[in-house]
């Protein structure tokens, strides 16, 4: 594969990704990019010249800003590719070798700090559900699962905690933590997106993932989201977000692009007049969130300081 | 057939419809009531004896509980049934055919005077939408369908007026709603019920149709309503129900069975400590309905006067 398929490659991997979530997608854009800076051609015996490097950080920056292109509406593939151009701008400036292993090492690195980051969001959100509760979620998201993950070491006999889980239309991401569910011991109702209402009644508490958490404090994430917080608000049970910080990003919901996915998800039939809608995020104010929850603790929802 | 297998297949066509909406259904139940009326065989020659009397008497009151038991969440079913019932018992006394033909001619009855009640709901609804306006509405309603026609006809070039309909999961009753507005020249966004939220936003008003309004002015309908109710209220925008008043039955929430159906209609996979679950109807309570639309005109809701 040369260097233009790769790019178009890993560009189509990531826009036409629908089960990843977005710390899971920006972990794998610094793993793409990773990649592209070792097999870069621009490799040369002696000393590189001044414009060998300002090829390649060029190119590494100019692939690194079209891979932030292809998913508008997640945070943490803006933030940490941004993080990364960074990191690359403090790199060595006297070898190709030295600055293509510095742009390596410091995507493993970014890797490695949102793992950790996931796990410790995890170990603070599980701390909050008591033995006996139920704990309703949306959709698929695997700093979600990372809770349940803690919920189950924490609770040894995980039938004294339960969870709640929306299909997520149209392509069911919910059917993946369900499995997961499963496979850890916990107790699940399986729902339809349209029985959020009815079972927000049945839990203690609602937990959802984030795509990116705005300025303001409200949260994008997978649609229906904004749905479960009213019915929570509603039913006076609290409504959390569990993230990384890399999900916040600095920008007003009126500038945020919801992306809009290819019709033929639904299925549905083909008809004048009738046009089929696809937008696969939406906004929840902060308003209707109780708190939010990174690697740093619990906070109250408030806008963040930018 | 004979008397018990009309019966049977009888309760099996209406438990088991997931199509019609309840005031379809219910209409469906007289019809099924008028030709067992029909055929039941206690048809003799000469004057009947009392007994004769009491035995047809009995045998459609029987059955007729037996098709009201099938479905409790619908309203109409109970109401016409009961309706019916009660114009039974002022039938004639002293001739089996006579009481036989009271019994069809009073199912008829009903049935048109639901039909045209149903018609009036449109006409007094389609009046609120301006030339310009969109409505969003949820899964499939015959009463919403007679609202759509009504308005078609109102706006002669339906450009004017647009439609939201969500595909409302398991079964996507809404898929059905949205060929019908296709044939209607309407211009319609289909969208996922997680998308409700997203586009309440987009729209003018919401009009729902409902399986029954309950003593305290709450409506159960099909699950998603609540959701969309809370999105509108969110969002500002009128809510409004629309129904014949054959559909408001003097129960308390608390007392109403919400109908679960076959988990096998999500054909989600079979998974250890996961359960499924299809409840169909939700309640959305009054404090979030705007009004109520109904052959009698339209009524900011209140408690039903019992």
């Amino acid at each position: 594969m040369n260097e233009a398929q790769f790019q178009t490659t890993s560009i189509q991997e990531i826009s036409r990704d629908r089960v990843r979530g977005a710390s899971e997608l920006a972990r794998r854009c610094l793993a793409i990019l990773a990649e592209y800076a070792r097999r870069l051609p621009v490799t040369r015996c002696g000393r590189p010249t001044p414009a060998d490097m300002t090829e390649l950080k060029e190119k590494l920056e100019a692939f690194a800003r079209a891979l932030q292109a292809t998913r508008p509406s997640m945070a943490p593939v803006q933030n940490l590719v941004e993080r990364w151009l960074g990191i690359l701008g403090e790199g060595p400036e006297d070898s190709l070798e030295g600055a293509r292993a510095h742009a390596v090492a410091s995507a493993q690195g970014l890797t490695e700090e949102s793992i950790r980051a996931v796990v410790e969001v995890g170990r603070h959100a599980s701390g909050l559900v008591k033995p006996g509760q139920t704990v309703i979620t949306h959709s698929f998201s695997s700093t979600m699962l990372k809770v349940f993950e803690s919920l189950a070491e924490r609770h040894f006999n995980c039938a004294t905690i339960r969870a709640i889980v929306t299909e997520s239309r149209p392509l069911l991401e919910g059917s993946t933590l369900a499995s997961h569910l499963s496979k850890l011991g916990i107790p699940t109702d399986y729902i339809t997106d349209a029985q959020m209402g009815l079972f927000a009644g049945n839990a203690d508490m609602a937990m959802v993932g984030a795509d990116s958490v705005l300025g303001d404090g409200s949260v994008v994430n997978k649609a229906g989201t904004y749905l479960l917080a009213l019915a929570t608000q509603d039913k006076s049970i609290p409504f959390y977000v569990c993230h990384e910080s890399f999900k916040c990003i600095p920008r007003h919901p009126v500038d945020v692009e919801l992306e809009e996915m290819d019709a033929a998800e639904l299925h549905s039939a083909d008809l004048t007049h009738v046009t089929t809608r696809n937008v696969y995020f939406d906004i929840t104010p902060a308003r209707l969130i109780t708190g939010r929850i990174t690697e740093n603790g619990i906070t109250k929802n408030a806008p963040l300081v930018v």
